[in-house]
């Protein structure tokens, strides 16, 4: 499905950081939604209504925090040499979008490099719907109410969508502050000694707890529809409210969140549908990473840690008393 | 002056492009405002009000249209390896916005890559403020309406203010569509085998004219007043109005404006001085690239292309009559 489009991984497994690229050579319609506090994002103010460019070559999901943004110039340098971008007189500019999220405490410091975004390219193929500990996804963690110390191993979340010629996909690196949710459940978070959730949300709500900062949840949604730029921008801001439905707290403020939207322009479809659709095909692909075969071994979380969040609950509740 | 600051120059005089950076190791306060519709941008949604981080660690201003987003990589490199950026646990992020123009046909196809971003901070010092065919301004040309083929040497412009305690400086890499004027009248212009001004907003106006593609003006506020970020997104728009102060036409489609504004915060100063002087201090920058010493002859337009003018004007005469 979506054969427009080329999706390419690049994972180094060995340091905990990648790159996911979705290629378009020949143009897409593009949007974006920047939702998170604090983003890394390239490219992303060409996407705004009224711009001028209304078609882009790539976008880029990274690893590496703001060093990641590096990848998409190796996107950049992989259309250029394909011949790939956007007319501008003598000579073409691939327009490259993208995002990065904070994977450098997984493992080792490191981050794609130009190189990597370049392999991420050569490797790319229509319907590489890969999901788990791979590309973007390859380190990224969830339920960090106690940074690293608490975070769980997530990934890549894929969910796919067809329907009478229209078809949908969700691409996202899941990286998000808060614990997976399904129906007001948690389903995949830090659990403590005795196996029970710790639930990210109650602790925040406690207050008295430094913000960590490891966090970043990015994504793409990739159709076939006819859509125009502005409602492209309309469909990554409805992607959102699927992180409200599958994040559990989202959008806090060291949550970066940005979703793309690209379109291949292909099939007329009622737009109504689309914004139907797409909050929860987001949620399904964030919640896919759930049952992903874990390759990490799930941690308890460090009994100190709890220790102090129950002071600070119990100060908390003394001073309201 | 504003010796917080550090600037930093690559120029790579043979091939028409460059780098100027705008350093400040231990952070400043910054704000921006892209009013082009063709903007080449990296890390600008953290700069709108409302997100987390509220201090950068540089500015970077540079050639190669969207290739050249790469130099901003290289000056990430090298705040790293000093140990600068934004606290994020374990790591410092160098925080690096960036916007570049499109000065790909001035000479040989090239762009500034890591390495020139890396050689500009190395370079770097307090009030090193170049005019002229230096650094961002390298292969800036003004003028285009006939694209490269009526474009005037611009370069690198530069203005300086201070009053009791106030310190602002204004640095603009002009590379519009549109002429140079000042009061009105064009000061730097394509002129016509009669060396008359050929008047881009005339001929525009006129309509049938494809628009040049080799556009955007680029630039940074510097200042040392106390202002919130949320201010300094009010002075970036405000400089914009310097834009259309000294270019004629300005902000067209296939320019893609943007300024950043960036302070020290160390001198308490009444807000609304600021807001008044701005939208001067960055028309006085963008005029002074009027009389930077040419080192490139200014061509007097095809006549060929006047022929199409005038019947392109001819015909849009008669279908209205």
């Amino acid at each position: 499905m979506l054969d427009h489009f080329k999706i390419g991984h690049y994972t180094d497994s060995i340091n905990g950081t990648g790159v996911t690229v979705i290629l378009s050579e020949l143009g897409a319609v593009a949007g974006c939604c920047v939702r998170g506090a604090a983003p890394a994002t390239r490219e992303t103010d060409l996407l705004t209504d009224g711009k001028t460019v209304c078609s882009i070559n790539a976008v880029v999901l990274s690893g590496g925090s703001a060093f990641g943004l590096e990848a998409a110039c190796g996107v950049v340098k992989w259309l250029h040499e394909g011949g790939f971008g956007f007319n501008a007189g003598k000579h073409k500019v691939p327009i490259v979008v993208g995002a990065s999220l904070y994977d450098l405490e997984f493992n080792n410091f490191s981050y794609p490099d130009i190189s990597a975004g370049y392999s991420a390219c050569q490797c790319a193929k229509s319907n590489n719907f890969q999901v788990g500990a791979v590309g973007a996804g390859t380190g990224a963690t969830v339920s960090k109410v106690f940074g690293m110390e608490s975070a769980i191993k997530s990934g890549l979340g894929i969910s796919l969508f067809s329907f009478n010629g229209l078809e949908i996909a969700v691409i996202t690196a899941v990286n998000a502050l808060g614990d997976i949710v399904k129906d007001g459940k948690i389903i995949l978070g830090a659990k403590d000694a005795n196996h029970q959730y710790i639930d990210c949300k109650s602790i925040l709500s406690a207050g008295s707890i430094t913000f960590p900062t490891q966090n970043t949840t990015i994504g793409c949604v990739l159709t076939n529809a006819i859509i125009t730029k502005e409602q492209s921008n309309i469909l990554a801001s409805l992607a959102h409210d699927g992180f409200a439905l599958s994040i559990s707290p989202s959008h806090t403020l060291f949550d970066g969140d940005c979703m793309f939207v690209v379109s291949s322009c292909k099939v007329k479809f009622e737009f109504n549908i689309l914004t139907a659709v797409i909050p929860e095909l987001t949620a399904r692909a964030i919640q896919s990473v759930a049952s992903i075969k874990k390759d990490v071994t799930i941690r308890a979380v460090n009994p100190m840690f709890l220790r102090m969040f129950e002071r600070a609950f119990r100060a908390k509740s003394k001073s309201k008393s």
